[in-house]
């Protein structure tokens, strides 16, 4: 069995790891904090997983574009890095497939989990950031320059600032970090996105004006999910990442609006594969890479 | 060199048409009202131009799902009508390629106009109705129930009426018809949404309600434009259907706004068919299928 390396890039964390047989089983792995030189430190804990596999994937934030990632303004140095030329350096002959991780988590859900069989579909990733993955024909669409599906640029508000002003409007409003950034503007302390959604999220949670962020926000989420599956018509939607720890009180409301608004509603499922999906992702694009 | 036959049911009217050689030209056509007994009249019409062509194309309003019509309100007859058994009956062994009015002029721009050798591609129609098609792989997506593209269900404001209230949110406010409709509502008289476009469109339109009606349509339009862009990642986005007369009012708020909210701004042209692009459509369909 020829055992391939996934590496995943993250905004906070990188994982490196191997695995043999063609399923989500990771048999070594490491994982280490991004910061500087994140791709060296990668590479660096890839050798001592595997020298020689059969397939590299990898999973990143950002885009590739033109050759230079793109998009990715939080990992130091990895906005414009030439990933793909630095990636066949390293590694020569062997084939190498690269994704955003988004993409990379769909990828994963098509190859073993929620979205088997699948040939139009949604995944959405409701993470530190906001994207989704659009499938069309049982793979992933990556659009005409590698970013379709990066749904944290959609207006809400016409005519609020944009992407042109530096801004990622839905993100901002509904995304783990914008949330986050949000609510704690307001309570005058930090709060994660996981407090928010079990404290704040009912009649009764103990500030009324974060809880109408929170209401909002999750309103806002289940219109524009149920907008994407109007435009896409999958046949089922699958979503993923780490605000679905709070699943009880995210998915209720989404289910009600695609249900309300789509002509013809989509499946809905939970992802199968949740911390380790970009992983899991890399090591999806290596074993479709062979 | 085998003929064509193409027949294109819209809300208003019927055009069966034939063509020879693989082009955008129709050699021999008939028009007819749109009313009851639309299928029978048109396929009468088709028997007096070819009986035995080398395959049909047959251009819809609504979507075909699970062999019936759905989604087409305004055709006398027309919703749950069982089109695919109906014209296998009428054609027998000869190939029949079905898809709705949008679709169908989608695959002629791809056949034969703007959207040549486009890979990953929008096509927006501005008519009577609103809709879009979905281009992946150089072919339109059919999505999972045939209705992807159907952004006539676009939500605007979030709990807004929606599908399952009888409503058809962004129509009703940027279509040609939903414009005429709540335009003559606050004028008291009828008017064509091609009036609207020339007179209202600007500072010094007659009317001040109606005037902002048509600035916001337009601006809602452009913020939808750029959102679908957002989430399929174009290459190129062409823009038909009948307000295009219009072309002038239209595109250059769609255009500025595409510019400043999509990460990676897609090329933006006009389509090459207007009025015919359905029945071009319908027999681009039947030259695929031979």
């Amino acid at each position: 069995m020829s055992q391939v390396l996934g590496i995943d890039v993250g905004g906070t964390k990188i994982a490196v790891g191997v695995s043999g047989a063609d399923g989500p089983e990771v048999t070594a792995r490491e994982r280490l904090d991004t910061g500087p030189d994140a791709l060296a430190r990668a590479l660096a804990a890839a050798r001592r997983l595997d020298r020689h596999p059969a397939a590299v994937g990898f999973s990143t934030t950002g885009v590739i574009r033109d050759g230079v990632v793109r998009l990715s303004p939080n990992v130091p140095g990895w906005d414009g890095l030439e990933l793909p030329r630095l990636l066949a350096e390293e590694f020569g002959d062997i084939p190498v497939a690269i994704d955003n991780d988004v993409n990379a988590a769909a990828a994963a859900e098509l190859r073993w989990g929620a979205l088997r069989g699948v040939s139009t579909g949604l995944y959405l990733n409701l993470g530190t950031g906001l994207a989704a993955a659009l499938i069309v024909g049982g793979t992933v669409v990556p659009g005409a320059h590698g970013a379709a599906g990066e749904i944290g640029y959609l207006q809400v508000e016409p005519g609020e600032p944009a992407f042109a002003d530096g801004h990622v409007p839905l993100e901002e409003r509904v995304s783990g970090s914008g949330l986050a950034r949000r609510a704690s503007a307001l309570l005058g302390r930090p709060v994660t996105t996981a407090h928010l959604l079990t404290h704040y999220s009912q009649a009764e949670g103990p500030d009324e004006v974060v809880r109408d962020l929170v209401t909002q926000a999750l309103r806002l989420l289940a219109v524009s999910v149920a907008n994407l599956c109007v435009m896409v018509d999958p046949e089922r939607l699958v979503v993923g990442g780490g605000m679905m720890g709070a699943a009880d009180v995210i998915m209720p409301g989404l289910l009600a609006e695609v249900r309300r608004a789509v002509p013809f509603p989509p499946e809905v499922r939970q992802a199968r594969f949740s911390d380790d999906a970009p992983l899991l992702g890399a090591l999806a694009l290596a074993h479709a890479a062979i």
